[in-house]
Parts: structure tokens; sequence; C-alpha cells
């Protein structure tokens, strides 16, 4: 027992050890306490190779920074060698001072400031050594020596005399200003006639606050008189940004920033202009084009920029240089910049991704969120531009383009002048900021400013010279919104900033040329549509003109309006995709975003009509009638036993059905069949636009290339452009697939159209179908063969001697081959046929309740049987008051689709080989269908601006309308047809 | 005719006026000429108010900065006032010297430097003015007093004698550093044993470039004895800075700035180390972690990271703080900083953009060009980071966590040892820097870098706790590769830099549970498979187990592991797009891109296998054996005409073959058919995936939102996501489909198999198949009316008496209704079946030349009835030899698809209800088609990560294989039944 014990124990204490072991392996942490100078204490010192707080030596104190020692107040240093020092205290009775240096003890004769070291009273200077170094027992205090020729004065250490500064040599003769003169900002001004105060309040009217600006009461009455009196021009400067930095704004107040430059604007005028603008004075800025009336769009419109822009060939020129004089808030010119690379853009971005802002027929958009505390980092102090664009003179000099600005902040005596459409009322200025941190500092220039001026839009807009050829251009327009900022948390606020470049010409050109394509085709619309309800009158047999004949009318004219409005809209899309992208000298350039309105109605109005004509379309094809003639005859009499006794009977031998249930299934399958795959078409239109890349043809800029490299800017989409490329890509695979489908798929793998009038011959029957009351279609399916209700081998033996041309021709005149017709038949004999038709249609009908008594049943195989015989002799001419003749179209009606003869004796049979009763079905109408699923795919597109969500709704567009049409259609083939639904699979 | 002349005058002179009235009123451009400080030439200034050169004054030349004129040498200015000067030359005999200020004349005790001014010799200062600020009439050179006490030199600008720097006097009690001590850097230092020459030479290993570097020559030396005899902490850290400068490099030389590094290091053991880290040297900056073998594993693996994070929930943290302690190359310790807001990433970006690689869980990648005049602006000296991750210790105070730096480029004793995979050899750094454009300048510290050094690549691996429940993490490491850069044209030079976060986990795991499931499942498979071949041995009726046995086994077995690898590879990819989606506490991090290889093998086995199943069900399918058999027996004798003679004949009524025509082209027509919409399951799922977002969840990100803010960081796909995303919305969309058609469709609007063996009864047809050789299927169509032949009366007649309930019921044994059978036939029923059938299969096949003189044609048809014939009478039970009992199939054959019993003696029908011979149709393998559907499209992504093309190409090889079984099996039941392809449409 105790042995277990003890091997327990032991193994506990082993597990112990090993456990321990391994926590002091691992025991070297690469973990530190967080210690910043700031909290080290004033005995404490910041480490800076260890990271943490370390005690000063004795009589020693934190230094400002933190991260070392110095002596206490009254304290020498004794040694030191770089790292350590030691520090005594100085004699506080025979030298209580510290000499500047702290390494010595020095007698003060004015007193200890409170570092402890020597003080002189104001305008005199500290000496504590000799002229060949040698240290003072005592300091002196001297004074300078401010006369002729000396004219000395303390510098600002106050530790030596040097010559005062030149203003009050000039004014005075002396260094000391005078009674009468006036001193300001280290310069003194001899009497003059500007204002003796001046505003320094900012008043930011967007946050409704007026901030005491230590920059402009500082420096503005200086930098004012200096630009008039001296005319310094780095003061003009100064001044003149103290007016952008207050965004240009004049009012009756002639003592603000902006009021001082326009009195000193006035009173220089015999200097004359700079660079022979008038605006612009000599030695002064040049901040505004001038306040007479309409002068803004004489800037913007009389002259065009002199270089020619081009897309593409030898003369590519997309680059457009935009060149900045850049000065600082005092006024001093930095240099000549080039705007690339961001100057102007706020938002970060690659370089490349900037840059794409400056090539010519790239529509730019950039937008970001920038924190307020970023700003005040990047922009400790303003920077001001003025914008010029690069051109090349005639001898071939570079030379600039000034760019006006339209600062939307502007105010003159109060009114936002800029901010209206009204160009005659619009102010173009000149110089701009991006970020104003300096204005809005209120007590001292170090201090954080109470409100910030940011620059949060910036457009540039660029405007194409109309009817030009050459890709020439007005004077660009750069559009600057400002926004003040109350910096409140800079760490948590932030700011939106957005910088776009746009190009516009104007469209009213090409919306004439839309609206006479729209008036020119919508007449003929008009007319086609009139020459259509006239043909349908005739089909329907009815001469009045009522309620009814105005609907049609109406409903032919949305789908010929909409076939209009669809031609001109992919015209204008086509137009714009084409001349756009693949011009050379730029010639068109994009609607704006406000002018896709109207195309967009104009689609809109397409799909809309599109839509009711399609619904039109099925909803007639709903309602036809339809009847299979079955030319089979009973064979001969069967012998069968009666029933009742067991005589022997001869009855005619029944003739089977099967033959009608197989051409009305084929016949309902046949219903929604159309010439192409429409599955197929929206996959092969994903495919292009979202896979091969032709969606990226609808981008806003010159490139026509079809991939774009993810590293570079993607501009914006253009609605236009979409559609363009989108219904481009609709109606070339559509016609591609026709064509395919026509030439090749019909001809040599299967052509569902023939098959079915095969089988119609084949199984001896005929089909005559009633599209209107009046008109229809006939296909002639009697068997050459006169049977066709037989067994296998008759059937294959049948089908050999066709093949083998041993047989009659299939048509219905004799050796003509022709089956199918169009018919029109006289009015007498349709009331024929509804007369038949009656007890059938009725079967459905609430009449039903009226004659009960009758069997429904019985009723409608007999009108079955009479009707099958009736169209049987009809066909055969068996009626002589209702026969018909057979005769071809002539080419008037083929080309207008309407009949010009009326059946009135007889009916007409018009020879069609081109199986025109697919007209009734889904097969005849692709046209319709074709650009009904175009229009919807650019509408949801148009909406949503996702091709793969337009392609999913276009398929379940495409199978609703199918199953409606489909189970509609079946329905009404089994009420005409007295078909079973069952056999209709 | 002069007055004609007379007015063509006056009207081109007008015309001309006004023309030039128009040019002038457009005259005013707003153009100036290009100007440029630096090109005005020695005689202009450029002024800043007309950016236009401009003539200097009398005696004056241009400024420095170009932008004010000067007086010339030995010329004072007479007045200024800010603006204007005026400039008089100094009288060349008396006071030929000017002033330092400019403003007086002087006379020179030594003579006159290039600026006209005074000039002492070395070691004097120039006195101009005395003490008080009076003006000498000579200028004085002074001499400074360089003994105790007053230790007096001339300062910087040579104008006054300070104190001399305290290292001189600490040495030598004097101003001198004597010849035994050694002046470096300003200070001077006694003898010690540092080398008494440096290598200030940098070697560029990437380039093969040396670079005599102007800093390192400079101050090494200055440093290296500041930092080890004064321990001056600024010093040490410039020495620091250095070897970073260095990459860290250690070699046996030891005068380079590491090798000094170390030496201080190993001289200053005594000192003990800082923070109680032991390679941390008190007063030296903490450079590298050790160099014992072996270290890199342990400072990576043994400590967890005190911190958990949590993707969701009320502990949530994502968020990885990075802090810096912030070095310039001077030594000083600048500031704390947040690596957050793009400190380490140069690529610009937006601060969200940017601090997204912050967050945990979001795998980053960042990468762009830069040009390196962007570069050479923004980083004019490099700033060093020492790397800390935050946390919280245990007093809830904020500490520190040291992150390790791999430095790709560190050489160790000229091996690269840090870019090989093997741990032990790494060597782990602490410093980094971003860009050095300092030590590859050659002359000047002002001259441009001949070469410079980028941190091109930066990765932040982050590595999760094995089998963490917490989300605890390993120490991260950060990997640096630093790249040297030739500078020749800054403008046109770019360099391409990046910066990625990585996150991984010990997949080996992960790794064997994958297997062990591929392992077993796999095994079951093969048992499953060799089910499969036992039970089709029995059906094809051959117990030899032959070549083609081994085969089918392969094909079975090919079908079994790919559903097995498609079960894995999708509960692989549901395993990680759930855990790691929805998890709180970080449990699971995504594989690698490497890791992700294993894995697409896997899923390109399932695809490969699949489509070997597929295409073996479909070349199965398209050889099945099938007839129609028709029940209709004349229904009487016809009397007919003898075509020779005008005798009545009586031959029997032909029975239509059109009920057959009708069934068989139905029948063609449920080949293809699908238990769901695939073309709608293909829009479907692009649907959810593009347009509703779940694509979204691929993204190695821990958002599990289905949308995104544009204005986001995007993180990379991930292919195991996007398999997991892509298969889960195949297969649930799938399912529903199944179910909603299963449950909802076939039930209420059509169900296509069932109305087939509908049409069957009605038309008086059964219809048997084979689909082995002894095995097939039978569906009983006999019609209860025993009539079918018949026109529309009696049709309707039999329908609305079947509905009424008015006769016997469908099935094949009496009172049942069970129509569809499994079959299994006795091989003496083959055989019989074959050899009927000989004359069928003779048709197509070479044999036909054989015996020519016999009509094929008659021959097959012959045949056709005899087969008739034949199989009505094994219905019938006619042949005793050949009967066949009817019977349920066990449960266990149900479960197991293979039959108990071999058909000895009798065949064998076996009910069933699930019309279960939809296994030779499309519609029958809808697990198998979809399944293939999935891994085409999943393989298609993987290949090109694109859904909407992966959607295409499903589509199209849906179409393309549906296209080939219509066309193969419509031919192969053509010539299996006789029926003419004309009447299968």
């Amino acid at each position: 027992m105790a042995t277990g014990k003890l091997i327990v124990f032991v193994c506990i204490a082993v597990l112990f050890l090993v456990l321990s072991k391994t926590r002091l392996s691992s025991c070297q942490q690469f973990a530190i306490p967080f210690q910043q100078p700031s909290h080290c204490g004033s005995e404490k010192y910041f480490d800076i190779s260890s990271l943490s707080c370390v005690q000063c030596g004795i009589n020693q104190v934190r230094s400002v920074s933190g991260t070392s020692c110095v002596c206490q107040v009254r304290h020498r240093v004794v040694s030191s060698n770089g790292g350590a020092i030691t520090c005594q205290k100085c004699p506080a009775d025979s030298k209580p001072g510290v000499t500047q240096d702290g390494f010595d003890c020095i007698r003060c004769p004015g007193g200890l400031n409170t570092e402890g070291k020597c003080q002189c009273p104001p305008g005199r200077i500290l000496v504590e050594r000799n002229r060949n170094g040698m240290l003072l027992d005592e300091a002196i205090c001297e004074t300078c020596n401010g006369t002729e020729p000396s004219f000395a004065v303390p510098n600002l250490f106050g530790d030596r005399c040097v010559r005062c500064q030149e203003t009050y040599i000039n004014t005075t003769n002396s260094c000391e200003c005078g009674q009468t003169n006036m001193p300001a900002g280290g310069l003194c001004f001899p009497q003059n006639n500007l204002p003796t105060t001046v505003v320094s309040v900012v008043n930011y009217a967007q946050l409704a606050i007026s901030v005491q600006s230590v920059w402009f009461a500082e420096n503005m009455q200086a930098v004012a008189a200096a630009c008039l009196i001296y005319s310094n021009l780095t003061a003009c400067q100064a001044l003149g940004n103290m007016c952008v930095m207050n965004l240009n704004s004049l009012s009756s107040v002639n003592n603000d920033a902006c009021g001082l430059f326009n009195t000193i604007h006035r009173s220089t005028a015999a200097l004359g202009s700079a660079q022979m603008i008038s605006f612009w004075r000599a030695n002064l800025p040049w901040l505004y084009y001038g306040d007479q009336a309409g002068l803004a769009s004489r800037v913007l419109f009389t002259e065009s920029f002199p270089t020619s822009f081009s897309f593409k060939g030898a003369a590519q020129n997309t680059n457009i240089q935009f060149t900045a004089a850049v000065y600082n808030t005092k006024g001093n010119f930095l240099k000549w910049q080039n705007v690339k690379g961001g100057t102007l853009q706020l938002c970060p971005d690659t370089v490349i991704r900037l840059n794409a802002a400056y090539r010519f027929g790239t529509t730019y958009r950039q937008s970001c969120q920038i924190p307020l505390s970023k700003i005040l980092t990047d922009f400790p102090e303003p920077i001001f531009y003025d914008i010029y664009m690069d051109f090349s003179s005639g001898n071939g000099q570079k030379s600039l383009w000034a760019v006006p600005v339209r600062n939307l902040n502007l105010q003159y005596n109060g009114q936002f002048v800029n901010q209206g459409d009204n160009l005659n009322n619009w102010y173009l200025t000149r110089r701009i900021f991006l970020v104003d941190t300096l204005s809005g500092r209120e007590n001292t220039l170090a201090s954080q400013p109470k409100v910030i001026r940011v620059a949060t839009k910036i457009t540039i807009s660029i405007q194409l010279e109309p009817n030009t050829q050459k890709g020439v251009i007005k004077t660009p327009l750069m559009t600057v919104s400002y926004t003040d900022i109350l910096v409140s948390d800079p760490d948590t606020q932030s700011v939106s900033v957005s910088f776009s470049v746009e190009y516009e010409m104007n469209q009213s050109e090409a919306q004439i040329q839309t609206d006479i394509a729209l008036g020119v085709l919508g007449g003929m619309a008009v007319l086609y549509s009139l020459l259509k309800t006239a043909s349908w009158k005739r089909q329907v047999g009815s001469p009045l003109i009522d309620l009814q004949t105005v609907l049609k009318f109406l409903l032919f004219y949305a789908g010929d309006l909409a076939n209009v409005f669809f031609v001109v809209t992919v015209g204008t899309g086509l137009y714009w995709l084409i001349f756009f992208k693949a011009q050379q000298f730029v010639t068109v350039l994009l609607p704006l975003h406000v002018q896709e309105k109207r195309f967009v109605t104009y689609v809109g109005c397409a799909f809309t009509l599109k839509a009711v004509q399609f619904l039109h379309k099925i909803i007639s094809q709903l309602s036809i009638d339809i009847f299979f003639i079955d030319w089979e005859r009973p064979r001969g009499k069967v012998l069968k036993t009666a029933e009742g006794n067991g005589d022997i009977k001869s009855a005619p031998a029944p003739v089977s059905i099967w033959r009608t249930y197989f051409v009305a299934n084929e016949w309902n399958e046949l219903q929604t069949v159309r010439k192409i795959n429409p599955v197929f078409q929206i996959f092969a239109v994903l495919f292009f636009l979202e896979v091969v890349g032709f969606s990226n043809l609808a981008l806003m800029d010159p490139s026509s290339n079809l991939s774009r490299d993810p590293q570079s800017y993607q501009a914006p989409w253009n609605l236009i452009l979409r559609y363009g490329v989108a219904t481009s890509m609709w109606l070339v695979i559509g016609f591609l697939q026709i064509i395919f489908f026509t030439v090749f798929y019909e001809r040599f793998v299967e052509d569902k159209i023939r098959q079915f009038v095969d089988l119609c011959s084949m199984s001896n029957i005929s089909v005559l179908l009633f599209s209107n009351r009046c008109f229809g279609y006939y296909i002639h399916g009697r068997s050459v063969h006169g049977h066709a209700d037989t067994n296998m081998e008759e059937m294959n033996l049948n089908l050999k001697r066709e093949a083998e041309n041993l047989c009659g021709q299939r048509g219905l005149l004799p050796n003509t081959d022709i089956q199918t017709f169009q018919v029109s038949i006289t009015n007498k004999m349709r009331l024929q046929y509804d007369r038949i038709r009656e007890p059938l249609s009725r079967r459905t009908g609430p009449s039903r309740l009226l004659d009960s008594s009758a069997n429904p049943f019985e009723q409608s195989t007999k009108a079955y049987h009479t009707m099958n015989k009736f169209l049987g002799s009809f066909i055969d001419h068996a009626h002589r008051e209702m026969d018909y003749i057979v005769k071809d179209k002539l080419l008037m009606e083929r080309v207008l689709g309407m009949e010009f003869m009326e059946p009135m004796e007889k009916s007409l049979f018009y020879n069609d080989d081109s199986h025109s009763f697919s007209d009734v079905l889904y097969y005849g109408n692709e046209a319709t269908l074709l650009i009904f699923d175009t229009l919807f795919f650019c509408i949801v597109d148009i909406g949503t601006q996702d091709f793969v969500l337009a392609a999913v709704l276009t398929y379940v567009q495409q199978k609703v309308f199918k199953l409606i049409r489909n189970a509609t259609g079946r329905k009404n083939l089994a009420s005409k047809t007295l078909v079973d639904e069952r056999f209709l699979i």
C-alpha cells in the first residue's frame, strides 16, 4: 500500500517537474508593457531603446520631448557625454543664473527668467561672452544703436544687434515707425488711404458660424499695405489668397480680403494689365475674369481651344494637359505643376487610375470618404492653384490657356450667383484651393482649426465645338463646390469628396434628327396601320366602321409605332456606339446623364407598345378556328354479328380517329415552336456581353477594347451605349440564328412546318383554319394513295411508292405540288360554317341549359361529321353555290399583305408556298417575339444595369408566355376540333 | 460700270471691317506663353504676378530662387521697400566689401569671398558690428578663446564664438581633440577598441552594384563610437538603423554597420538586457531575436497571442491592432503609431479599404505600380518601424507583443537563410523600413540616390492555434522582401509593390479526415459496384466472368467513385462555408491557395468519373431493344372488289398502324424529358449566385452578407468556398425543383410518364423493352374496350365509360391496376426473341449481301407481324414452355436494385408501381444528370472563376448531349420498331 502511494507521489512529482520545466522554457515572452513619453511623469524620461520610463538623475527633470533629462532650473550641466549628464546648482549668491548654453553659472544684471537664465528688458540684448568667446562673470544688457548708419535693433533671439527692417528706415530714417505711420506685420507703412481696420472674421455661411481668424487678423492689413504701397509681389499674392480663402465673395464691405483686393485693383489701374488680359492687373494675382454681364458665356464659348483631340490614328491625342501655377499661403510662387498624379484629386488611388481623369473622352468620376484627421495631417496649410491648359502656339512654343473656375459658393452681394443656370449671372474666377485649414484657426496659428473648408466637389466640364470635324473643344470650365466643416472630433469625422471630368456637346441637333425620324416614321406607321385595318376589315367580312375597328386600328398602330420607336432607339444606340467609339478626330461626345432621360422614355414607349402588340397577337392566336378534314372513307363494309341475335350484318368499317389525333397532337406541339432557339439566344447574348466583354463597349471612355486591365480606371456606364450594345447583340445573334435555321437546319436536319404538311398528306387529313372570320389558311392533305388508315405494310409501300415517284402529286390542283393556301371565303360560306359549328360552340357556352334534353355529346359528334362532310365537299367543288377558285396572289398583294379582291361569289384560294399559316403560330411571328424579348431585356437592364438579371428575367418571361400560350392554345384546339385534350400531349 | 466696281469695293471694305471687328472683339484671348523661373536667364527675374520674365534693375542680377533680383557682387542695397531695390557699387578702394546683410560697404581685413563679402581665415569669426550694433568701418577677424573656462570655438556661421562640443572638453579639457583621440561627426572620442576604419560601401546584391554611401561614410564611425563610448541612445538607434538599411545581414566583416552593432552588442553585455528580453541589450535597439538554431520555431509556435478573436456575437473582436515604434534615420524616436491608415501599405487607397487589412479573417491582397518619382518625393529619408501587436495584459493595461520579421533578403555569411522553408535556419529580426532613398546617395546627401531599396512585398501571416475553440492565434509573422532599384529615369520607372495579410491553420487534420472519408466511402463503392456487376451479369443471362464483365465493373465503379468524390468535395465545401462563415469564436481558417490544389484534384476526379458514368448510361440507353405489341385484331372481314375481275371478296380489315405511330412518336418525345427543368436550373443558379449575391459568400472574409458596399475592400475568392456555394445552390435548387415537379406539377398539371402509360391503354398497345439481354420492362397497354382502332364516337364513348368506371381494370392480371412491370426473361425466351428479330437486325447489317434474293422489306414486315403475334401470345400465356409468373419484388431486392431469383423455367414479371422503365430515359437518371451538370458547372468555374461562363457552357453541354441522345435514340427506335423516322417528329 505504501509503495503504491510512493509511486503515485513520485509520478506526480515527476509530472510537476516536467510541467514546470515546460513553463520555464517558454517563459521568454516577447511582450512588453506599453509606455508613452507623455505618461512618464516629470521625474522620468522615456528610454527610446527599451521603450520604457526611466528615472532621471539627481537634480534633473524630463526634457520637453520627454526622451532625455535636463538639469533642473538654476542648475548647470557639469558634464555631458552625449548620454548621461550631471547637474550642479549654481551658487545663488554669486552667480545665480545659468548661461544660455547651460554649462556655466553667471551673474545677471536684470534678473532671472523662469528657466533660471538671465533676462534683459525689452529692446536690449543679452551678452554673456566677449567677442572672442571669453565668458563674462556678469552678463550685460546692451541697448542697440538705432541711429544712422547703424540702424540696429535686437534680433529675434535677443542676443545680438542687427540692422532693422528696411521699411522703417525708408519711412522714418530710423528704426522707429513713428506716430503717424502704421507698423504692421514687421513692416512700417507711411500714411495711406487703405482702411485702418480690417475685417478678420471669416463667415462660414453653411454652418452659420463666424470665426475670428488669427491669420487674417495678423496679416491682412500688412499684406494689403505692402501690396499697395511697396508693390510687394508676394504680399499681393498673399492678399489674393486671402480673398480666395473668402471664396472670392464680393460685397459692399471694402475692408475684408476681397474688398481690399478690389480697392487695390482699382487704385493701381495706372499700372496696366499683365499679359494683355484686362482684369489681370500688373503686380496683382489674376482672381476674376471681370464683372460685365454675359462675360461668362463669352469666356466659355467665343474662343476654341487651339489643340484638337483625336482618339485614334497617327494624330492620336487624348492627353489633356493641365498645368497649375502653385502658390502657398504666404504668396510665394512654389512651382509650375502638372496636375497629373492626383494634384487636384483628394481621393487616394493609384497613379494609373488617377491619371485616367486626364485622358480625353474618358468620363471620370471619383468619390470617397476621407477622415478629417487625415486631411488635417496632409494639409497643414492651404495651397493655391491657378489652372491652365497646355497647348502649342503657332511657333511650337508651349503656351497656357486659362481655365475659368465657377465657384458655386461665391457670393456677390449676398447672392450665390454661380449656383443658378443662368450663364449671364455667373461670375468666373481663377484661383482655387483644395483644403483651407488656416483661416479657421482662432487663437494661435499652432492651434487646431475650428472650421476647415474643403473643395468637396470639383468638376471639369469639357464641351465640344459644335459641328467640329477635328476634335476642337471650347474653353473647359472647372466647377468647384466648397464645404465648411466644423472640427469637433477629427478621428471620427469624415468628409465626402468627389472629383469628376465630364464631356458634353450640344445635343439639340441629334435631338432634332431623332424627332424628325420619329415624325416621319410615325406618319408612315399611321398609313401602314390604316392599310392593315382595311385588310382586316375585309378579312372579317364586315364593312362597318365601328368601335372594334377603331380599337383594332389602335392595336395595329401600337405595333407599328413600337417598331418605329425600336428602330429609332436602336439607331440612336448604334449611332453613339459607332460614332463615339470609332471616331478618329473627336466629332461627337456622349449625352450627359440628364440627356439620357428622353432616350429612356423612347425605349419605354417601344417596350410598352410592343407588349401591347405581342399580347394582341397571342390573344388573336388563341381564338382561331381550326378543323381537321378527314378524307378517309370506309374501305368497305364490315361483316359483324349483330349484338341481339346471331345475324351477320354488314356495316361500314369505322374510320380510325387516330390519324386525326396524330395530326392534332403535332399541331399542338407546333404552337410555340420558334424560328430561333430563344434560350440559346439569351445565353449567347449573355456570353458575348459578359464573358467576351462586349459590355465594356458601353463604358464612357474612348477605348474600344473588349477587355480592360483590372488595374486601370473603369469609367461609368452609359445607358445609351448599353442599350446599343445589347440590342445589336440581340439582333445580330438573332439574325445569325435565323440564317442558320433557315439555310442549314431546316434544310438538312428538320423543318417542323414542312414535316407537319407532309404528315397531313400521309395521314390523309387536311387542315382548314380561320384566323379571321372570312380569312384563313388551308393545308391540303389528301393522300395520293386514296387510303392512309391502313397497316404497316401498306403504309411503308405507300411511302416507298411516293419516294420512287410512282404516284400522283400532292397538290390541290391536279399535277401541282402546292399544298398550302391562304383562303378568303365568302360570307355565305362562313355562315354555313358557323351554322354547322353551332352545337360545338354551344357545348361550352351557357346555352347548354336551354335544351338540356338533347345529348350534347351526340350533337357534337354529329356536328363533327357534318362539318367533315361539308368541308370535304366544299374542297371537292361539290357545292355549286359555294365554290372557290385557286389563284396566285399579285405582287402588290404579297408586299402589302392584303387582298385586293373581295370574295363575292366564289371563295378565293391563294397559292401560298411560304407556309404562311404559321402566322397563327409563334413560328410566323419571330420578328415580334425577338423584338419583344430584346426590349424586355433592355428595359430590365436600364432599370438595374445588370445583364445577368436581365437574362434571367427574359428567360422567365419567355417561359411564362410560352406556358400560357401552350395551355390556352391546347384548350382552343381541343374545343374547336373535338380532339380530347388527353391526346394532345 | 464704275459704280458697280465702287459698290463691290465698298461691300468688300464693309465685310472686311465687320470681320476685323469680330476678330477684335474676340481677340481677348485668355492665353499666355509658358515661362519658367529657371529659363529667364541671369538678367531677368520671374514675375510671380504676371508669370513672365521681367528685366532686373541696373546693377542687379537674378536671385537664386529666380523670383526676384539682388544686387550684383560688390554692390550694396541702397534702398529696398519689399518690392524694388536699388543697388550701388561699393567703393573698391575704401570699403570694397559688402556687409553680411547687404546694406552697407565695409573694409575687410582678410579679403573678399566670391559673393563680395568679407572672409576670415578658418577658425576665426567675422565681426562687422560692435556689441551695440554700431557698424565698424573695418571688419575684424577674431580668434575664439578655446581655453578653460571659455572653451569657445566659432559657430557654424562663423560670426560668433560659442562653447565647444562637450565631448572635446571631456576628452582633452580643451576644444581640440588631440592627437591620440578620434574626432568624428562633430564629437571627439577617446581611444577605444572600435575598428578605425569602417565599410561605408553598400552592396546591392540584386543589381550587383556597390555604392560608396555618403551617409554611412559620414556617420557610421561617429554613431558607433557615440553609442559605445557615451551610450548615446540616439546614436545607438542610428547605428541600428544603418544595420537595418544593410538588411540586417551578418558576415565575418566586423566593421560594417551590423558588424559594429554586434561588436557593441557583445561588449556591452554587462549592461544587461532591456525588458527582460535576452537579445535586447540596454541602450541598443532590439534588432535580432538571437542566433540559436531553432529559435524561429520557438518564437513563432511556443506562445499564443493572449487576445482571442471572434467574428460575431457579443464578444466580437475582429480588430487586429498593430502599433509601431517609429524612428527616423538619425535615431530619434518619433512616436508610437497605429499602423492603420496605410502606414505600411505603399499602394494608395481609401482609408476604409486600407484598414480592411487589419480586420481579422479578411484575407487581404493589395498590389500596384508606383512611379519612382512619387517614391522619391514621398520618402526623402527612410523611416524605421518596430512592429508590435496590442493586447490587454492581465490587469487591463495595454501591452505590446513583438511581431517577428522574416527578412527574405537577410544574408547570414552570404547565405539567404530566410528564403528556405526550413524554419530552423531562419533568422528572425525586428526592425523594418519601407523605402530607403538615403544609403544609395553617393556624393552628397542632397544628390539624387543612385540606388533605392523598397520593401516590395510585405506579408503578414497569422496562424491559428490548432484545435482552438476561442480564436487564439500564434505570434504573427511579418515577411518582408526588399528590392533594389537602380535610379536612372524616375519619371518613367515604376516599382511593383504588394502588401498582403494571410491566415492559415494546420490543415493536416482536415486532410486526414478527408482521406478517411474517401477511403471508407471508396471501399463501400467497390462493394456496391460488385453488387451491381453481379446484378448485371444475371440480367444479361451470362455466367462467365470475361473482359466485358471487368469493364462493366470498372464502369459501375467509376460512377460510384464519382459519387464518393462528389460527396466528399461537397462536404468539404460546405464544411468550410459553414464553419468559416458562421463561426463565432474563430476555430477554423480557410486553406491557403496551395492547399486548394488537392481539392481541385478531387473535383477533377469527380467530374471525370461522372462523365464516364454519364456517357456509359447514355450509350446503354441508345442500344435498348423495344417493341410495341399491337393487341388490335381486325374487326371483321372487309368486302372488296378484287382487282382483276369484278368479284367481291372478303378479306380481314387492315389494322391501322397509326396507333403504333402515335405511341412511338410519344416515346420518342419522352427520351430526354427530365424530372427538372434544366434550363431553369441554370438560370436560377445564376440568379442566386450573381444577382442575389450568394457568390459573395465565397470571398475570403468573415462577413456573411450577400451584398457588399462597392466602396469597401473586396477580398479575393476562395475556390473551395466558390465550389461550396455553387454546388449547394445547384443541389438545393435541383432538390426544390424535384419536389415541385413530383409533388405539384406532375400531380396537378401533367405527368408525361403517366400520360404515356395511359396512352398505351387507350391505343391498345403494349410496350416491351429490354435494357439488358434478359432484363427489361413491360408496359401493359391492352385496351379494356377490346378495340381502339375506331372512330371518334367510339373513342369518346370508351373514354367516358372508363371515366365512369363502367369497364374492367387496366392491369395485366385481372382486377388489378398495375400496368408496368420489370421483366426478367428466360434464356429460351430471349433466344426465341432474337430468332424472330433476326431479319430486322439483318436489314442494316452487311449480311444483306448474303441473300439479296429475298426482299428485305417484306422480310422485316413479316418479322414484325411474327414478333407481334409471338409477344402477344407470350403475354397471353399461350406458350406453355415459355410462360411467366407475376410477383412482387422483395424489399431487399428493391433496396439493392437486383433480382435474387434467376428465371430458369419461367420468366418473371415484377410488379413495378414506380414506372422504373424510365431508367432507360433521361427521366429515370435525374441524379446522375444533375450531378454531372453541377460538376461541369463547377469545373468551368474553377478554371475561369466566372459563373456566367460556367452557366453558358453548361447550357451548351446540356443541349449538345440532348441533341445527340435524341437523334441517336430516334434512330434506335426506328430500327427496333420498324416505325418510319418520318413519324417520329
